[in-house]
């Protein structure tokens, strides 16, 4: 089963994909308050809207928590010349640097370092805590794509790279959240920037799987409906490379990850308005 | 003028503080609700509580934003044996990790080497981005003590501290937010344990002050009203000391700022149950 957020005008909805096309789940208003409030095990009959032309919101667009995970691809600890790890490194994101999976990814003017990693993410369908593998398990609702988009100046100001992972209206996440049972055990996610591939990786190469990582992650803190936890990313992120690359105005990055689809956004210049 | 956030059995709610009763302000569920919905600027006309015998929840229970300063006291920053930074060292903790002023503080199994770090806590009360320094003034709503308790084995399992600093109900918060305008210039911090003073720093020797960390963060993300910043912490932590020191069971861990008050926690075992 497949589900998304739609934007409605004025209101989000909650709706469950059949084939090409997004039907209404009424009473919810997004899959986060489906899944704090119900079950994806629900019958959908309200209005029905083309997936391919709809206004697609973050998938969830508030999760209570998005806990992130670096170093977890081997391809990618090794570019960044670091060695396999024995605990997972966790670092959080907050809501409001989510995007929709057809948005713009706004280019901050303090930042000219801004660069991608695409990440299999997983969303939370019950409460867990010290989750045992099989509780684990049955605590993922499903997957979606998320690219941890990411400023390397900021990341690297200081020894914490919190700041360079939460800008504003830059972490695209969808377009749909797949259940487990619908994932091919070889799928494959990559990453292009205006065509040109830039990373590649079967999702089965995580050092910390996604049951793993909830089994981790719980043990630190409860795990509720909707929370997310994006698995971290492989090789090929433009900082790695020699030069280095980064995301310029008018590039359009797509992430895409077999059986769930296509993250695709223009990265367009930050409005400089002072204060609020 | 004083808030806080009152446990009456199965609700919540603001209150303003007025000398040693603190008095309901009707309609609100507790201070972030107030700060996100009206305004400190209200009547207080509720109930009547003691203050000192009052059921006291995190000053504000559900922050959208906790964002954590490391190395901000030049005294803390020594002991770490690093050199004073040029950008604020930023990471996040979850409203999981919260507790409130005279709560128990959950010592997890997981954890023998769990560390106190009292600190000074700002919360907005304006939607700011981008802020000068004068709209970052005006969006400090006002400060509360709140202790950053990390598990010092968790925070360097790996190159992101996250993860020590953000274990489920360990992180008192309160007792009181006090408005700007009424924190003495010259206020100190002091924490206690068992009675032993370990932490002492007058709270305007920080690197980043509050209004410096206000519109450097929003720079990344909008603050709402509600959100937290915790400043940092002085030097005297367990983990810095020969020999090292942790919390045990049974002690009683105290911070206190002048013009705000106390929070007082007792540390307790965690009870060990799998899953929820």
């Amino acid at each position: 089963m497949k589900f998304t957020t739609l934007r409605l005008g004025d209101r989000t909805a909650a709706a469950r994909v059949e084939g090409d096309t997004a039907v209404e789940i009424e009473g919810y208003a997004d899959l986060g308050d489906l899944l704090r409030r119900g079950s994806l095990d629900v019958e959908a009959t309200g209005p029905r809207h083309d997936l391919a032309t709809a206004d697609l919101a973050p998938v969830v667009p508030s999760p209570g928590k998005i806990v992130c995970v670096g170093l977890n691809y081997r391809n990618h600890i090794l570019e960044m010349g670091r060695e396999l790890p024995e605990y997972p490194t966790l670092f959080a994101k907050y809501p409001e640097a989510l995007i929709g999976p057809r948005d713009e990814i706004v280019l901050p003017p303090e930042s000219d370092k801004v660069d991608w990693e695409g990440e299999l993410a997983l969303v939370i369908g019950k409460t867990v805590r010290r989750a045992s593998a099989q509780e684990a398990e049955a605590a993922i609702a499903g997957y979606a794509v998320l690219n941890d988009v990411t400023m390397r100046d900021y990341q690297y100001r200081t020894p914490q790279w919190f700041q360079g992972k939460t800008w504003e209206d830059t972490t695209p996440f969808g377009p749909v959240l797949v259940t487990p049972d619908e994932i091919p055990d070889d799928a494959v996610m990559v990453t292009r920037l205006d065509g040109e591939e830039l990373q590649r990786t079967p999702i089965n190469d995580l050092v910390f799987s996604p049951v793993a990582l909830v089994e981790y992650i719980s043990t630190i803190f409860t795990l509720n409906p909707g929370d997310v936890i994006a698995t971290g990313t492989p090789g090929g992120v433009g900082h790695a490379r020699k030069p280095a690359r980064y995301l310029a105005e008018g590039q359009t990055l797509t992430t895409t990850i077999d059986g769930i689809g296509e993250l695709s956004n223009v990265a367009v210049k930050a409005p400089v308005a002072a204060g609020v």
